[in-house]
């Protein structure tokens, strides 16, 4: 398909909804929502080029002007995962903990680890570099969708290629084009990089992460989840014109809030009919097979303290994916979330019945979802068991045996990720020094395939493939043993060998997924065409879902009513020996020496975190919470449990946003860390120096 | 009915299923049920006279001999709707502050509310009569039934009245028979009671009952729900030989607890139908009642701080009442908990059905409970606005006409208030002198009938009865203020006149209820009608449900997943300083002054309340939690939210009881009430004076 048809094939509705021309949506607004035509379930995640300025002012009377909008915009900042901010004049930039813990564990002496230790640099000279660390600040966004739609006939990855390439008309200049509302929209992003960033401080990951995995996504809370580095531009620090000053008072409870910083994905758009697959068949699964994944890394870590180091990071991701997926099947399995949703759905429908064009063009749309979904369902255990499993080494020796056929392909008839700009990043990943794991690669595979043998015929062919009449353990052990393509060397001369080379291939596991690839791929394909479906149902509807692009969410301070009672808008230092005292100190509820040691000198009723109604998504994390004087009042670092079936329809009657409190990280670094004069640097009114 | 045909009604059952028989129940128990043949869902209310040993052996290694069930039994005492025990040889009661609440204003002085200040004796020549006050202490549990059986023919109540009569054989012996399992067995319970009780010690309420109504009924709590009181005898201290003594060290995580104390009603012997029909038409009609009495009490508080304060015991019982009941429908709007119940049913219909002469006498009670269950429903309207409404006096009319009629008849005929003791109590309580309150009972009133007007055709005979052509409100000022039922002689002489006076009586409540009685008692009795089925299809078939009397939990000390996290077993001072400040001292957040002044005085580490998994209802408020040596190492106050489904079904996965710890209560004493002679009368040993 060429970008013309597939612009086209959302044109007729483009105008209508998007949120640029929230007064076309007042007229179809749904009898009850608030003013300016913003549609709840939809969230606040509102990207620069088109603010609601109207539903501002109506809801907190609040109008900022085009510098406001663009001083908060260049003062926000972009990590690789993760959002942060410059909170001084002199460079000084803060991000959570966990969006650093690389850089925390690669400064880290021989002696010292930093992650358990904390890192305060005494003065600007020690502050550490972190290799390979750089922070992307937005200059501009432009809606290049008629640029596209004009360049008809053009293949997509090229035309998007050619625009980005013009864009970065400078060393430090970085442009990507952003897909919204499904590819219905496509919007250049022209980003600043600075790949100069050094380590400022970090606390212990004891009372960053306090409370550790039974606390992560929940509130009442007690983290400082807190990491602040420093940009420099010529090995000198840098001097951002732009960048956040620090609130004096920290949040009131009541007052309006905004979240600056980059959501990564969002699920709005989706129908009902994908919202009960994921319920009853995807997300089960995922939970499954991160369960086995864990059980895994369980294994490899008894060998000992140096082994469990190794895999807590994994260990961590995987209990937070299944906290997650966990959380966003509780929104799916909640009769009343799902009515909202329902209800919603009711209306959009009824939107597009009521204008011919739109009825004709979309009205079969639902039932045509539903139909896939429901044959979805019926290839469960093939979506199930046929894949490449987690194992790393298998899922390298499957992507360099698709890459080469996937290439050759025009961008349209390529599986998804392969479409666009994802072909060279693709090609980018396989050539990477990524570090392997044959050890856990050998458990996951043998217990993906252990569980596989257990609900698939012996005659499948997808198990034959592997196991080639060996048990699942000898299978495994013998095709991890075999590979080579650990080594990247081998990687690159495979892919430099194009398709001859992955069929000449002996490696066992590249031989096990070029007979993979007519089984798995037949499945991959039927996935695609049915996204392709939903994405021309919806077309540019609707605000876009999150695209790990800068947003801006508004929100006010508030508690909520939980667990019979009601959460309070903040916590304090109270609390948090509160709860190390009532776990009688066993971790993850142990505070780090210095904290205990530091007790007495701590004001204990200085507020700790703190929650909003902000709409945020991971790769929010390390974002800043402003008020309306666009000065610090809190940052980022999760959501609470009520908030993860936010990912499909938004509210927040319960769901919060949780925060680290602006007086805590001065409490904290004047009181615990004895680094003042970093306190100093944020409370100066940033100075430049 | 006789006694015996009600005895003869349920005797297929008995010993199959009675706790005292734990043997029998081992053969029928479903798989995977805990040793001892225990069924989890009917809890552990067990009574003392049948003791779960075999269970507590199996599943705690603990075997408690007489002499230790003896010595608690005799430790732990009654209070009118409450429970307590002896602390020390020296006649020191230990019970909840909210049970002690009467006493507290009682004693106050014109110009000090000890409710509000706190009230501590510094000797024991300070402590303060409690007028009226007595505690009821248990000396023998007889079974009955046979002797009731035995006397076939004769009137129940007044064969129960004859026994009660030969028990209390002394001036300070009081006897009741208590029926257990709806009827279906008879205990004859023989008190000791103590009719000189006095006020030692009681905190502020702002501390007992911190949190307020956001926080009743949940956990982490931060509460010191406790008073002291001593009993006295011939005007000295008693001495009494059975008291617990205090535990050096508190309960540890996962400790075996034990609660003594008097559980008031639940409603474990339920069937579906029941419950579904508590859960569509009962308790929303009752939320509904409730809000507008929440409404009317308002609105009479509004008139200043001295109205608030006369209201406030009834505002607090209303949103307790609202809280509590909506804790129950959530319990019974759980898909899981009635998939359990239905589990069970299936479970007890399959015995039931395995049975031929117990099929034959009860195989078809569910289906027709559940056919009763659905006309209920089909009268709901009826049920709903049919009643006498909350407004006192209106009810004091309608027991005044109901009370000769029912009088007269047999025992077996009447409604079920009414039946047994029921009479005398009926009389006794129109005879009392308690405090009316016209200016409330209007607005209840009038709410209610128009609530009423709204919904039923103005033909309805109820409402022509109440309105007679005037509006609601015109309607209820001209009831209220025209009767003269709010004084105890009026309704003393209707008493003494009999069905006569009240006939010829132009009071005008008495006149509207006149014209009530035959709209409302068909409801009534086709009510009764369906509980005398329910009563026949169980019998004494499973452990008795609640009864306010005593009985014996066990439990472990134990936390609990909760708001995606898991909660603590023990909460702290630390813990109860944070939720004061993170709520910004705002009450019912806010603590007593004595606290902040002694503020640097605690240790803040010191544990304040934990949970359990003891089995516990209304009624129980004010037991203490003793370890296996029967020492005290807390004291019952509270259930978390999450429990108050344990009225229908026994949980224990995330259902705990709340207990205000033993060292919080001796840490309170000494370090912010400057008593630390009771401190050392708890901790010494109660060593008798």
């Amino acid at each position: 398909m060429t970008v013309a048809a597939w612009f086209r094939g959302v044109a007729g509705v483009a105008g209508i909804l998007l949120p640029a021309t929230l007064a076309a949506q007042d007229a179809a607004a749904p009898a009850g929502g608030p003013a300016g035509g913003f549609v709840k379930e939809f969230g606040t995640m509102w990207t620069f080029d088109a603010p609601p300025l109207e539903y501002w002012k109506a809801t907190y009377g609040f109008a900022p002007d085009a510098a406001w909008l663009d001083h908060v915009r260049l003062a926000s900042i972009r990590l690789p995962g993760c959002s942060a901010s410059f909170v001084s004049g002199a460079g000084l930039v803060m991000t959570n903990h966990h969006c650093a813990r690389a850089c925390i564990s690669a400064v880290s002496p021989a002696d010292t680890n930093y992650q358990e230790s904390g890192f305060v640099a005494r003065s600007r000279s020690e502050e550490k570099k972190c290799a390979g660390l750089y922070v992307d600040q937005l200059q501009a966004i432009e809606n290049v969708t008629p640029r596209l739609a004009a360049l008809e006939g053009a293949p997509l990855d090229s035309a998007i290629a050619a625009i980005q390439a013009a864009c970065a008309d400078a060393p430090d200049i970085t442009c990507q084009v952003v897909p919204l509302y499904n590819g219905g929209r496509y919007s250049l992003y022209r980003y600043r990089r600075f790949g100069d960033v050094r380590l400022v401080m970090a606390p212990e990951e004891a009372i960053s992460f306090f409370g550790g995995d039974p606390d992560n996504f929940t509130y009442p809370r007690y983290d400082l989840d807190l990491t602040l580095l420093r940009v420099y531009e010529n090995d000198a620090p840098s001097a951002p014109k732009d960048f956040l000053r620090w609130s004096a008072s920290g949040p009131a409870d009541g007052e309006v809030v905004f979240v600056t910083g980059n959501p990564g994905s969002t699920g709005r758009l989706l129908t009902m009919a994908q919202m009960e697959y994921l319920r009853d068949v995807q997300y089960p699964d995922q939970l499954a097979q991160l369960e086995r994944q864990l059980a895994a890394l369980e294994a490899v870590s008894k060998a000992g303290p140096a082994a469990r180091r190794a895999h807590e990071n994994a260990i961590f991701s995987a209990q937070n994916a299944h906290k997650a997926i966990t959380g966003y099947r509780t929104g799916l399995v909640d009769s009343a979330i799902m009515a909202r949703k329902a209800t919603f759905e009711r209306d959009f429908r009824g939107r597009i019945e009521a204008d011919p064009a739109l009825r004709a063009q979309y009205g079969s749309a639902w039932d045509a979802i539903a139909a896939v979904q429901q044959e979805r369902r019926g290839m469960a255990a093939a979506i199930r068991w046929h894949t490449l499993t987690n194992a790393q080494l298998v899922q390298l020796a499957g992507a360099l045996v698709r890459y080469p056929a996937q290439a050759a392909l025009p961008d349209s008839a390529r599986l998804p990720q392969f479409r666009g700009p994802g072909l060279a990043s693709a090609r980018a990943q396989l050539e990477a020094n990524v570090p392997v794991n044959p050890a856990l690669d050998k458990l996951v595979l043998a217990g993906h395939l252990r569980a596989a043998a257990a609900e698939l015929p012996a005659t499948d062919p997808y198990l034959q493939a592997f196991l080639a009449g060996r048990t699942p353990d000898a299978a495994a052990a013998a095709l991890v043993d075999g590979t080579t393509l650990g080594d990247p060397a081998v990687r690159k001369r495979l892919l430099a060998g194009g398709a001859k080379a992955v069929a000449a291939s002996k490696d066992p596991l590249i031989v096990v997924a070029r007979r993979l690839a007519p089984v798995i791929d037949p499945v991959a394909a039927q996935v695609a065409k049915q996204n392709a479906a939903i994405s021309a149902a919806y077309g540019t509807a609707l605000p876009p879902d999150a695209t790990f692009t800068l947003r801006i969410s508004d929100g006010v301070v508030k508690g909520f009513p939980y667990n019979g009672t009601i959460a309070p808008y903040k916590t304090s230092f109270y609390g948090l020996f509160a709860r190390a005292a009532e776990f009688d100190h066993v971790p993850p509820f142990r505070l780090p020496p210095r904290w205990t040691a530091k007790r007495g000198a701590i004001t204990m009723e200085t507020p700790l975190d703190f929650v909003s109604t902000t709409d945020i998504i991971g790769g929010n994390s390390g974002s800043p919470v402003i008020n309306r004087n666009a000065e610090v009042v809190g940052l980022i670092f999760d959501g609470n449990i009520e908030m993860l079936p936010n990912r499909f329809i938004f509210t927040d009657e319960v769901s919060r946003s949780v925060s680290v409190h602006s007086e805590a990280i001065v409490e904290a670094l004047r009181k615990v860390y004895d680094a003042g004069w970093i306190a100093d640097e944020l409370e100066g009114g940033g100075a430049r120096r």
